[in-house]
């Protein structure tokens, strides 16, 4: 599976796997693919300095990438304290609410939780990309808006190509101007930040708007045939995030959660603005019920927001609350039914994707498929 | 484009051209898909009985279908009169208001508007199914839920396969459960009724839960890529509605209607219940977003929806009020920006399809695609 771009990166399959967890990443990268770590996790960039060395020592030398989150507007000078100061009240009675309920704990004396939203703010985006320079990253991606120029300048300077995530032909093109290398084309089914266009829709109009720039797609690919499917659509790789969320490797701290994801069905996740203040497709759960519902306050903008329930969400994931534990994944997760390690998975879309394109090369020719 | 589908019905090409207009549904079956004439818009049997005749006259032998719509549930023995009896006088209100806003003339005296609601009625739906087995139709789909048994019944021994629409696997399996032939799945993308979940999980998740029953692919496909990627995914065949309401021998009665289908973007859809009752995704008009708004007092359960807008939406169109006048379209319509010939579609889908499988091929070879 060898596109320009594949070709471009040093790796064997134009497969992309965007993840949360090193020792996933580099499973990804080790079985050929192109395994990229989400930074938005690390409130603390010296935490993400040590998993990159740790990827580097874990990589075998394959390429890897670095995915970190630029807010697209610029909030200058402020604190996160700052921020937070600009929450009402009653938006934190509700989450309060929320966690009585259903009878979640505080966390314990000075523990802080898992999940930090602090990597929202871009002033911890860039402690991520100061990180990232100092490794042998090959791409730099934002999940988000485009990276600031001195940022793309930067990451080129190193080498680096650099990727932004588009939910439409226009922000597709804003990147293309903003000098990105590489669009992912993000469809309605994705997990996380997704807009209202399906990826079957997306990923043509996405590679006309920005060629001869290479387009991944994303959003519903989780198997050899649907990377077949992206690729028919023009793009030049599949960028999967998703399906790596219940593989043996991920790092997923909560049994609970892991279970609702292997057990979810298609039509189990939701598009909601509860996490970060933008529509992210979520699973969906009690609490991104509560948000629906006629008691709440309505979501914040982002970053107030993700700031709001950064503990809460904390809390939930500590305690493993089975009614509100929840995660970002995409319409793919009624697919994930079984546990298996990122191997199985890798050699599934490959040769899942080769039985896909032999069977349409059958179609294709005079005698068709056979019945 | 052969699959042992396409093979059991005798046409050339696996894509299923779905349009209201018998003169676009001849063209598709004669450039060697299959041609399947949406009865719905009949309120008179005797004019669908007429427009098949002129069908058998101008198909140059070649198949073609006909879609009926069966609503799921069935109401015995009620007239339209009755049914209309159920609406309450606040939505006749709400509806006369936006007419009156807009300055929408009423019809001449004794007009009935060219698109009647009446085809949503089971009575209505069996004298289509009654007048489809007088000709030599040979697929019979439905866009709503499985046709009742003893019509499966009558279509079989007549010969025909039956065809129905889902928008989730648990829909897929009542469909063949009920003993239908082919399964439409119609992705989140697509216009008219459709679902939750996004043409690339849609898909696959049909063809694994009715295995071996051969499915379509709907919802997003407008060009020979998009083909590509839905038979990528496992189906036998594409479905295609939107993209022949631009044609040029569409009877497409206005002129601002085809201009704004023209122009819009793949973003100018949305998924509403005003039109039938059930969520179907159509151009956003002023129409649509006053249903949405403040002042609406929510749409009714079909069929009262569709009875109740019925009149107001002949008028909309008769006199082609810019603002308003809207129709079923997916999230394709974005790529539909000049009217063509159906011959000059059918000719990029077969072509476009073609490059698309020897790209993929390319790509999975070891040489892979060169830049």
């Amino acid at each position: 599976m060898r596109t320009p771009l594949s070709d471009r990166l040093g790796i064997e399959y134009a497969v992309f796997g965007f993840t949360p967890f090193p020792a996933v990443a580099a499973a990804i990268s080790r079985a050929g693919g192109l395994g990229v770590l989400g930074a938005v996790r690390y409130g603390d960039a010296e935490d993400l300095a040590k998993d990159l060395d740790w990827m580097d020592a874990h990589c075998g030398g394959k390429p890897y990438g670095v995915d970190v989150v630029m807010p697209a507007k610029k909030v200058e000078g402020v604190t996160v304290e700052q921020v937070e100061a600009m929450i009402p009240e009653g938006h934190r009675d509700f989450v309060r609410a929320q966690l009585a309920k259903y009878g979640v704990p505080a966390l314990p004396e000075g523990e802080r939780g898992g999940w930090r939203i602090t990597g929202w703010m871009e002033e911890v985006a860039r402690s991520h990309v100061d990180v990232a320079l100092e490794h042998p990253v090959k791409l730099l991606a934002s999940a988000l808006g485009s990276p600031p120029p001195d940022v793309v300048e930067r990451a080129h300077a190193a080498g680096m190509l650099v990727a932004a995530l588009a939910g439409s032909a226009r922000h597709a093109q804003r990147h293309a101007e903003a000098g990105i290398d590489v669009i992912v084309a993000q469809g309605h089914e994705a997990g996380g930040h997704t807009g209202e266009i399906g990826t079957m829709v997306l990923v043509p109009e996405i590679v006309a708007a920005v060629h001869p720039l290479p387009v991944l797609a994303a959003g519903g690919i989780g198997t050899g045939a649907q990377v077949a499917a992206g690729l028919a659509l023009g793009a030049q790789g599949a960028w999967l995030g998703s399906i790596w969320l219940t593989v043996t490797e991920s790092d997923l701290a909560s049994p609970v959660l892991r279970r609702k994801l292997l057990a979810a069905g298609s039509g189990d996740t939701v598009r909601s603005r509860a996490l970060t203040g933008k529509p992210a497709r979520q699973l969906r759960t009690e609490w991104t019920d509560a948000w629906e519902s006629e008691e709440s306050p309505g979501t914040l903008p982002m970053p107030l927001q993700g700031l709001l329930v950064a503990e809460a969400l904390s809390r939930i994931q500590t305690y493993e609350t089975p009614e509100l534990i929840g995660t970002p994944v995409g319409q793919i997760v009624g697919q994930m039914n079984e546990e298996r390690p990122v191997a199985a998975v890798m050699d599934e879309l490959t040769r899942g994707f080769e039985q896909a394109v032999a069977r349409l090369g059958r179609i294709a020719s005079a005698e068709g498929e056979q019945a």
